[in-house]
């Protein structure tokens, strides 16, 4: 299949050499130069380089696939004069893998349905770790027919592919499924400091959580308190894993999406606040579940 | 064995009942006199009734089990003058499941060791239904040497019968781990409200979080969107289960127990006031998980 | 001097008026019709009406005020295609007077620079009241310069008329200020509550904080509390005054504010996650001060 | 008059010192003993030291005032074997001075009562400047009739003296206005901090803020921001004024009584949460204003 691909950073790019190992035909583009360089020098037979969005959106490709910071770029490559909307024809169908707000999805799916385009929503997760090993999990919104269609391409680049329903309910399931992350690592943090500083050994409190109705995945699978698991950010002094920043623009969509649906979520914001507190430490780059730091002794 | 037991409620009566079922001996407070004669009546054979926690304690019995509602009912029934403490031999050991503070968990050990008297604190989770299919899980603090004589016996009434440490450990357990519950509750429930509300269908969007790193055991075994699991409290009205009440009690003695330790636990406090409100608009007999209400119109 | 006006709601219609009492010449539009038809009924030598934002550019006027209830509607009447920015000369001056986030008055400002239009951003404060009595209060950004030469016109609708430095500085006083505002009331609300639980009669515990380090312009001039002050919403059932659903607002646009300049808000967005549970039980309509009703038995 | 004063702190002191001055015969105690010395070699004529708070009680005084840090150190000089109620007469009259629960100092007004003594809790605000100026304001809670007996001999240390109701509203007034100026605080502190990043003049802010519906005691007369205010903490490296801790003590007091009280105080709650995050970074010391030091990039 022809793929143009717009976006590689450090998810992007794993992602690309994905699709070209399984045989695939790529058009890449990023405003980085150095970025797109290096996939067209490594994979010389099966990748080229584009000039631009518009020079994607023109080559008449079977599928545009885009990996963006954030819904601001989403919105330039896709709504701006030369953009793919502007200049993308029906026979190119588009999957935005960003993780944006679901209100943008889903206006982008509005125009594409009126350009008669084909387009998902399917932001991951699994950080750039899933994304080399091609286990990334998609979360999957638009019609469930462009799902059943495009579901073998994002199995070469993940393992759980999900539908979550019509457009922008991808972005839904992400943005609500790590506010709940960002609150439980929060909340774990809380609980094994207490309970440490209170007396308890941490291996033997986490075993209790986790046979326990405090279990969680931030409890059982990636403890933040130092030495209860063993390849963790935790054991490692927080480097790797996933981002307090990123953790906190994933909480900033999650409010913003709260807000325009009128919906209280109060410990969603405040576990941002707690982020940004600590990220105004200057602690942004460290693994979120670094935040135990707050609730300990420096 | 002969064993007194002092606080025949919800959870004691049961527990009772399973220690008889065994073959032991019963010994039986309480101050509602007819819980007590439901006990004797239907056991003639094998437990009689006490007059007070004095007369339980003069009896010189194996073992003294109490199971009372909060710190001041175990302060008065231990340390009063017509208590346990007052009137105990260092023949008899004691066993507190009540659900209290660590601090007074600990003050009530040091007297035991000064007084050569064996103690454990042993908090219980599990509820009516654990109670009554002995199945609860009891978290044990105090010398390790004690809890192996005793596991046997709480193996009686429960199925984990998990060490914590040094005395006061078992209530820091429980206290820890509800406080960690209270939390993941409302973060399930905030990120379930809306999810739904931005268009998802609720059991595609509980089946993503249970997959993802949200998951946690409020939204897995026991989550509060109406429908989504069969034989939960969110599928009956929100009737039997854990009341919000109780939820309360458990999170302020987490308040309390992190202000003497000098911790912060800003998750867990705004969640103590979230249920608090939730309980001043009448719905403190509800279960926990009904706090979903407060996120959604009525 | 010839003054064009853009949005006849509860705000701009009096404001208007206070303009044309002053013997201005007024060219105003609405998009509700029947706002433009009663100003331009009742005073036909003064006033007429534009067909829109571009008619009112085009007419050469010497000043143009817009008044409207959100960015979205600002940015339409400025950027659109038949908008202001679009349309309008260096000769006549813009002030806004809506209240919006500080990013959008600042991306117009630098838009009128380009342009080599004057522009002020004008937000108040006072509510419908102050804008029928001429009372308001307006926080001005902008280039010193400009403020002194609109100064006197603004006084035609407002008391107090504060420079508060350059573009976008009076969105952002307007919005810190109800940002503490916000605060304050439910802080009040709390202590009021919790201080008469305990047995105090409420106006001996106002009277208190008012004379203490407590006391806050919530307490002094607009206690929640019915029955410590008259002539305040709280003692009419919480009517008129400045709407819950108003407040959320503000909120949301300090929450958004912080946002973008990394800055914790602990408090303030705890503050407009409690406005928005209480609007979701139908109370946004309420004056703000309602807020006291989630802190008492109903 | 002979009056009994226990408690010789910077606040305890001072206080003494003034009823001397005013010609007042004290006997003074203080586990501190030499606190007691610097007392009585100053004021030979005037100050008499006793060695415990029994030969205090014994001593048929005309009055005993306790300032004591906590409610323990005020139930052990009170309630005690050789406290204050099991020595004490009817001639002589107690007042408390101390900041505790309410509910401890309704129990000690309990047993007053059936001993037929005299007692009112006065607990006082204005710091240890306020104590060596003799311009502290007292909350009385108590009878009335005895509150005007006494209110001239609380006038010689203070210059407010508010009644407030039965006993114990005292500390209700002092620990609900308490928690409204630790909310404030942080309100302030974030407004402030918000408006300068954005790009605001730290003076200009708060002059607008304190003409605005913003306005409270935290921005007005202890502005947070370095620079706003002279003579306030925040203009010497937050030396001096009202420790962190000592707030955090009266949150804990607040929270304790809104939890008996079953009232939600969320923001005074978060608000205790804040502070002890800062307290545990080593902050406890700085006056309470510093909490903007958390809003601030170090």
């Amino acid at each position: 299949m022809k793929i143009g691909f717009i976006g590689l950073g450090n998810m992007g790019s794993p992602m690309v050499r994905n699709l070209i190992k399984a045989g695939h035909q790529l058009t890449v583009f990023d405003i980085v130069e150095s970025s797109v360089k290096q996939i067209v020098e490594k994979f010389p037979a099966n990748a080229v380089a584009a000039a631009s969005p518009k020079d994607i959106a023109c080559a008449n490709l079977d599928l545009i696939i885009t990996m963006l910071p954030a819904s601001s770029h989403v919105r330039s490559v896709y709504e701006g004069p030369n953009g793919i909307f502007a200049h993308c024809s029906p026979n190119t169908a588009l999957i935005d893998s960003s993780t944006i707000d679901p209100q943008t999805a889903r206006d982008l799916a509005t125009i594409a349905i009126h350009q008669h385009i084909v387009m998902l929503d399917a932001p991951v997760s699994g950080g750039t770790g899933g994304a080399e090993a091609a286990t990334l999990t998609f979360m999957v919104g638009g019609a469930e027919e462009y799902f059943l269609r495009f579901r073998d391409i994002l199995s070469l680049m993940g393992k759980n592919i999900v539908y979550c329903g019509g457009s922008g309910n991808g972005q839904v399931a992400k943005v609500v499924n790590n506010m709940l992350l960002g609150i439980s690592m929060i909340g774990t943090a809380e609980a094994m400091s207490l309970g440490v500083t209170l007396g308890m050994d941490p291996k033997v409190l986490a075993g209790i959580i986790n046979t326990s109705s405090g279990r969680c995945w931030s409890s059982e699978i990636y403890n933040p308190f130092p030495g209860v698991l063993e390849n963790v950010p935790s054991s490692r002094g927080y480097t790797g894993g996933f981002g307090t920043d990123l953790m906190l623009k994933d909480l900033g969509l999650a409010a913003e999406a709260a807000k325009l649906a009128k919906q209280p979520v109060p410990l969603g914001s405040l576990a941002q606040q707690i982020y940004q507190t600590f990220s105004l430490q200057g602690k942004g780059q460290l693994d979120f579940s670094a935040i135990i730091q707050l609730f300990q002794k420096q």
